[in-house]
C-alpha cells in the first residue's frame, strides 16, 4: 500500500500534470455516470418508504479537482430524482472521502463548499485508510463509488525475481510473474469486496470502475503498453549505464489490470453482491477523442505542447514517487523527457487507450 | 470563526508550547473522566439489548498530543464495562474527529494507530466545520465530547468599540461590552445546543468541558486575569510607541467563560436536553499543582525554565496567530517575552487556576 501512499500524497508534480490526469479521470467518471444514476436511485427506491440520510463513500478518493466530483454527480442525481418523484424532502448526505493516510485531507477539507453553498444538507467526512482494510462499522453505507483505484495492489506482488527487463507485466514475463500478479490481484480484490459487503447495508449500492482491459491476455499491448514504454526508458539508461541493471530488474508496479472476466469471477467466489452491470469502456490516454483544444496548451517557456506531454505528466504524476523512492530523483528528467519522446511517438502510430472496467453491484441480502 | 480557526491551525509554535499546552488538557481530561465512564456506561445500557456500533464525536480535537487520549479513555471505559458486564461482543466504534477546516487532520491521521494496534474494532474519520453549523446527519451519533473548545465564541462580539485599554472582559470594561459578550456566547451556545440535540439520538448523551469562571460576574479576575495581563502588555508597550493605540483599542479576544448558571440558563432554555451533572473543577495555570518535575525543562539554549515560561509558552500557542494576524509579527517576540515575566509575577503572588465547566447531558426522547 505504501506505493499508492505515494501515489496519493502525489500532488506537486504542478499543475499541468494534475490537470491532464484530471482530465482522463473526469472523462471516465462522466462516462459511467449513467451507471451510477441508475445505482443510485435504484438504491434510493429501495429504502421505503424513503431514506432520511444517505452514506456514501468514495473509496481512492486523492486530493484533487476531481475529489468532489463524483459525490456532486451523486448527490445531483439523487435530488433531481426526488424532484422528479415529488419527494419534497430530499434526504441528509453523509459523505465518507477515503484515502490512505498519506492523502492530502487538509487541502481537501479546505477547498469544501460552505454550508451556504452546499447541494442539499450534505456532511463531509475523511476517513484515512487503506480499502483492503475495514473502514466503517457494520451496515453503515449505502452507496460506495470507486473510480481508477482498485487496479492498485495492496503490495507489489511476491514471487517478481524472474520478471527482469520489465517493469510490470509483459509478453516477455515469464508464467510465474503473471500468476503472481493474479494472485495478488485475486486476494486484494476479494478482500476488498468482503469488507465491504460488512460496511454495506442489505440493499446497499456499489459503483466501481478499474483499470482494466477486454483481452484476457493479463499482458496484453491494451493495458502494459504505457507501462512498457518506461520499461523501454528504463532499459536505454541501463545500457547507457545512468542506472544499475539490478535496481532496473527489481524494479516492479503494483498494479493489476483486470478483465471483466477476472473481476466477474471474484465477486461470483466472494457471494456477497450481485452484478447488475458489468461494463467496458474505453478513454484515449489524452482524456478525450478531440483533445488539442483542451491539452494544447502554453507552457511557462512558451512552447506549445500536444497530447503527448499531458500524458507523460499524468503518468508522472503517477510513477514519479515509485521511482524516486527506488532510484534516485537525479534520473527523473531525464525519464521523463525520454517516456515523453516515446509517448508522443507510440501516440502518433497507434489508438492509444485506457480501458475501464465498470462494475455495479447490489449487497445481496445477509 | 476565523480565530478559532488559527487557533486551531496553530501547532507550530514549538514542541515546548505544544507540550505544556496539552498537559492543562490532559489534566482537565483525567479530571473528567468519572463524568465521561458515567455516561458513557449509562448510554451503553440504554441501548437495547446492547448497541452494535456507538458514533462517537470529539467536537474541536485539534491536532496534537491530546487529540485521542479522550476518545481512547471513552473506548477503554465501554470496553472494560463489556467485560465487566460479561458481553463478549464489544461494539464497533465509528469516531468523528472534529475540527475547523484548517486544523491539521494530515497530522492526525498519520498519527492514528494502526488496524492491528487499535482498541476494539475502532473506525476514524475526521470532520472539518464549525460546531456552530451542522456537522453530521440526524440522530446519528451516540455520544458527543468537546474539552476546552466551547469557550471560543464563534466570532468577536460586535460592539466592543468601548472596550479601550482592555482585550477582554475586564473590571473597568463597560457594561455594554459584557452585554455583547454574555449575547454572543448566548447566541452561539445555544446554536451549538440546536444542531447537536438534531445529530445525536434520543437518550445520546453530551459531556462538555468549557472553560469558564465560578463567580456570577463576568469580568471576575478568576477567569480574566490571563488576558488582562496581556492588556497590560499591550498597553504597555502603546506607552511606548511599539504599538498604536488605535490598533490596541480594536483588538478583542473571541472568548468567553460562562459560569455554571450561564451554562444551565441556555440548557433550559434551549431545551432538548437533561442535565445530569454540572460540575466545576480548577487546574492550575500549570496544569498541575506539583508541576516543576514536569515542567522545568531545559530549553535549546540550555537554561532552566520555570512554570512561568510554560503557561507563557502554553497562552502563546492560543494567542499569538490572533496577534499576529492583527498587529504584526514584528512585536511577537518583546509581548511574550513581557507577558511572561508578569505570568511569572503573578504566580508567585497568587493561586492562579483555569476553572473549568463540566456539563453532562442527555438528549431528551424527541
Amino acid at each position: 500500500m505504501e506505493v499508492m501512499k505515494v501515489l496519493h500524497m502525489n500532488g506537486g508534480v504542478g499543475e499541468t500534470s494534475y490537470a491532464s490526469n484530471s482530465l482522463v479521470q473526469r472523462k471516465v467518471i462522466s462516462m459511467t455516470r449513467p451507471i451510477m444514476e441508475e445505482a443510485i436511485t435504484a438504491l434510493y427506491l429501495s429504502i421505503l418508504p424513503h431514506p432520511t440520510t444517505l452514506a456514501i463513500a468514495d473509496l481512492g478518493c486523492s486530493s484533487g479537482p476531481n475529489t468532489l466530483y463524483v459525490v456532486s454527480e451523486v448527490i445531483r442525481a439523487v435530488e433531481n430524482f426526488c424532484r422528479e418523484m415529488g419527494h419534497n424532502e430530499p434526504p441528509e448526505y453523509q459523505v465518507f472521502l477515503n484515502d490512505l493516510p498519506g492523502n492530502d485531507f487538509n487541502a481537501i477539507f479546505r477547498a469544501l463548499p460552505r454550508s451556504t453553498e452546499k447541494q442539499g444538507q450534505c456532511f463531509f467526512t475523511g476517513v484515512p485508510g487503506s480499502f483492503y482494510d475495514r473502514l466503517f462499522p457494520s451496515k453503515s453505507l449505502h452507496f460506495v463509488h470507486s473510480s481508477y483505484s482498485l487496479q492498485w495492489l495492496s503490495q507489489v506482488p511476491e514471487g517478481l525475481e524472474g520478471n527482469k527487463g520489465n517493469i510490470y507485466m509483459a509478453s516477455s514475463s515469464p508464467r510465474s510473474v503473471i500468476d503472481a500478479y493474479f494472485q495478488q490481484f485475486q486476494d486484494d480484490f476479494s478482500l476488498f469486496l468482503k469488507h465491504r459487503a460488512q460496511e454495506l447495508v442489505s440493499g446497499g449500492r456499489m459503483v466501481l470502475t478499474i483499470l482494466g482491459r477486454r483481452s484476457e491476455d493479463p499482458s496484453s499491448s491494451e493495458c502494459c503498453c504505457i507501462w512498457e514504454l518506461l520499461a523501454m526508458v528504463l532499459n536505454e539508461m541501463v545500457s547507457e549505464g545512468l542506472i544499475e541493471e539490478e535496481k532496473m530488474d527489481s524494479f516492479n508496479i503494483p498494479q493489476y489490470t483486470p478483465s471483466p472476466l477476472e473481476v466477474k469471477a471474484e465477486v461470483l467466489k466472494e457471494g456477497s453482491f450481485s452484478i447488475n452491470r458489468l461494463e467496458v469502456s474505453e478513454v484515449n490516454w489524452s482524456g478525450n477523442k478531440k483533445t488539442t483544444e483542451y491539452n494544447g496548451h502554453q507552457s511557462r517557456n512558451g512552447n506549445l505542447h500536444g497530447e503527448g506531454y499531458s500524458v507523460a505528466m499524468c503518468m508522472r504524476a503517477v510513477a514519479e514517487p515509485m521511482l524516486i523512492s527506488h532510484f534516485r530523483e537525479g534520473i527523473i528528467e531525464d525519464v521523463f523527457r525520454r517516456y515523453r519522446m516515446l509517448i508522443e511517438d507510440r501516440m502518433a502510430k497507434e489508438k492509444t487507450e485506457f480501458i475501464n472496467v465498470t462494475l455495479s453491484l447490489t449487497r445481496n441480502p445477509a
